[in-house]
């Protein structure tokens, strides 16, 4: 029989994760039932968000099982189909496993245009991050023409697409990033006004208020802690904040705490806002053909980093935590044709 | 020459106002000019939003000065008037001084019906502290019928009306207090379905669960700090924050730290934003109309603490803090007709 690997959670992490809560398993390769298909999959994507599957916890996202293969958006081919609706050959996207192959039931996967955009971008720009970026920005963060928009992992998967399109609505846009790579990518290809190293400012207040002179209206906060300590207290009048993700704090092992900021909001009377992307499920539609539109008009750009072969994805997931990664972390999983 | 009292801000507070920040000072009573008018206080308010203005910091409300006369809002009587608006004998609220006697531009005053209620519901539910809860509720929380609303400080003169007001819209309502008498006040007087004493309370997470079993969809917080830690866990999906005030941290001498709780709000996808009464400028007839309304048809009550005599103001200032009041503080400064 053929076989397959998965990757399973071995351990629970206590604080930052590491490379031994990770089992890779050889496991007989699925068959699909009645409306399932086989899926071999192409490109992984690990996410900041999957510290919170490693937990013990409910949250909005159920707890991965130990001893179980983890799960992962995938995008790959169908190599056998149970279902009408598609064929081998097809690629596909959907939420499966940390694994080689899958079975899933072909109502849970979309089908992906390969003759339309790279299918790996189905994960990154074209796929959950472009979502996020689009709805978050748009829908919570509500930016005006002539706004200072601020995002911090300004050069992040979602990050990315958040500024840009911050610019294309006509705000005034700066990102927070971890490197110099990051920040000269932000102004010098994304068209950023202006990015802020955090790691090499002592003052990243100052800094803050430099790069944003007539205060900020929109933060989109992808990782909390002290850059969104810093941002609060330079918020405008109506501002609106955005929190999409809080990844300096996901792998803390006590509750972190940190400056009490609440009675900011009564003085500027601002609004901060948690946003899921799964709330949007029924508009993906809306925001792919817009985001497609603007990378076909060359006014979005987008950056993959892809870390070749299975055996490497939790060195992928890890170095999410390292900042290693600019724009969307990727596992290249197999070769296909397309 | 008539004279005046007028209490000035001495010196700044460090951590806790004292009576030392106060001085009571005589000084000439002053003359009104063209379009003016001279006022004698009747009552005068004490709110908790005065501390702001203790600290040499600008925020929303201009920082007093030291050794100068601070600012209050009273209801009083026009003793003369250079205005054909008004004429002596009129009552009248707005926001003059901590002083016996104040001149005052007409169009700075509301004229009050002394028919209509005691003239000093001009400074609690017919007033700032009922216009903040009536839009803060109404317009940041919206409760709709079936929601659970908790309120922080719901015996304060604001929390009393906010926790009524949600009654009134169907919701279930559930207080937080620090006193029995405070709580039975919320329950038996007020409607409340349930209130906690926090004071009396080991475990305040499980008292909220108690008292809200289906979880918290609206919060309006007036005091932040650990009653605030322990209700956003509670929160219910798409719940909404009103934040009014922040009464724990305003004494307080370094920043105030506390457990980073971000990351419940994209859990929750809840909403938090901040109100000042001041943004409803343009409303207050709409918000005055209807809480007399309530009054009128026994849905809503209100109860005031009245400390007698000028000379007592800063204790009535300084109980706030020691959550003395129950409903809204005030200080009694002149008999009148009315």
């Amino acid at each position: 029989m053929a076989t397959t690997r998965q990757w399973h959670l071995a351990s629970r992490p206590v604080g930052e994760p590491t490379a031994e809560n990770f089992e890779l398993v050889t496991v007989d390769r699925p068959e699909p039932d009645d409306g399932e298909v086989l899926v071999e999959t192409r490109y992984q994507s690990v996410d900041p968000y999957m510290r919170g599957r490693m937990r013990d916890a409910e949250s909005y996202a159920e707890p991965w099982d130990v001893g179980e293969p983890m799960k992962a958006s995938v995008v790959g081919e169908v190599l056998e189909s149970n279902d009408e609706g598609l064929e081998a050959g097809d690629i596909v996207t959907g939420d499966l496993l940390w694994a080689e192959h899958a079975v899933a039931s072909a109502d849970e996967l979309r089908r992906v245009n390969p003759n339309l955009a790279p299918v790996s971008t189905a994960l990154g720009v074209l796929g959950m991050p472009g979502v996020t970026a689009y709805f978050g920005l748009l829908d919570v963060g509500e930016p005006k023409p002539g706004d200072t928009v601020v995002v911090s992992a300004g050069a992040g998967a979602v990050g990315s697409i958040v500024g840009q399109l911050a610019r294309i609505a006509g705000a005034h846009v700066v990102g927070t990033a971890g490197s110099d790579e990051k920040v000269n990518w932000l102004t010098d290809d994304l068209g950023f006004d202006a990015a802020i190293n955090y790691k090499e400012t002592d003052d990243l207040g100052g800094a803050l208020e430099d790069a944003c002179p007539d205060g900020i209206d929109v933060y989109f906060d992808n990782v909390g802690g002290p850059i969104t300590d810093a941002v609060w207290p330079r918020l405008n009048v109506r501002a609106r904040v955005a929190v999409c993700g809080q990844i300096s704090q996901y792998n803390a092992t006590e509750v972190p705490t940190g400056p009490r900021k609440l009675a900011t909001l009564i003085e500027k009377r601002a609004r901060v806002e948690g946003l899921l992307v799964s709330d949007y499920e029924g508009r993906w539609g809306e925001a792919l053909e817009r985001l497609a539109g603007f990378i076909d008009s060359d006014e979005l750009e987008y950056r993959e980093e892809v870390v070749d072969g299975f055996e490497n994805a939790p060195d992928a997931f890890l170095g999410l935590f390292e900042g290693e990664n600019i724009g969307k972390q990727l596992v290249k999983v197999a070769d296909g044709s397309a």
